[in-house]
């Protein structure tokens, strides 16, 4: 019955935009909110969501954008503490089953995990991917032989 | 032979800093360069490498690092034409090896491609993650079933 999830995404910047206009094109309903209209601008024209236009750590803005009904919601924006507060009241007030956030500060993540926050760290996985990069220079280097 | 690296870092910022501290502590010869000395207040006590203040766009910067003997390179600024550019000069004036760039911008990843510029896109790998989150959510939502 359902192939279509309700996912609410907080913050419409690269990363915002891009799941919004992926998502949406493989027919997931999409609610976009984000305090500058501006940023709406990325939405591609066959973005068949739903544009709000305010502060997410509002309940009233949060309401608008139905979030009650969401399957799925997604905490973007460039501020880990906007991300961490948004995620935190989609899941204790509105109960939503899926919440994700944004978190850029490594140290954090695990203060997210605390509080029931599942988090993506782009810091830290961009970290991971130079790290690996090193090991292969060593390699390459004939870091094998004494 | 040649069990440590010589590393250069452009940007001190969260990655950059976390990636100097990290190789310093296994033992590679690291070289920090940022425009801005209050950034390598977030290397560690134990950091063993050098810090060089500069605008790593200029070459005089980047000679004062002693790129010339490096191993790997890294550009790590919040700017992506700024990493494009010392990540360029890094690989066709200083002959270094193995150069990565970090970039936001997904849309550019292609373009450093064809510059022969290895990237890493944490907005892409982020987007990647949330994608499968969503699949997950769709799984659990009982989507396998018509």
């Amino acid at each position: 019955m359902k192939n279509s999830l309700y996912i609410v995404i907080v913050g419409c910047g690269r990363l915002g935009s891009h799941l919004a206009n992926q998502l949406s094109r493989v027919g997931h309903s999409i609610v976009v909110i984000d305090s500058n209209e501006d940023t709406f601008d990325d939405l591609s024209p066959d973005f068949s969501g739903f544009r709000v236009v305010g502060d997410a750590t509002q309940i009233a803005v949060l309401s608008q954008a139905k979030l009650k009904q969401a399957d799925v919601f997604f905490a973007t924006t460039h501020g880990d503490n906007v991300n961490l507060m948004v995620a935190q009241i989609a899941r204790k007030i509105f109960n939503v089953p899926h919440v994700l956030a944004r978190v850029f500060d490594p140290r954090r993540v695990q203060i997210y995990d605390q509080l029931g926050i599942e988090t993506i760290c782009p810091t830290s996985v961009a970290a991971e991917m130079f790290l690996l990069a090193v090991a292969s220079s060593r390699a390459a280097a004939g870091d094998a032989k004494p």
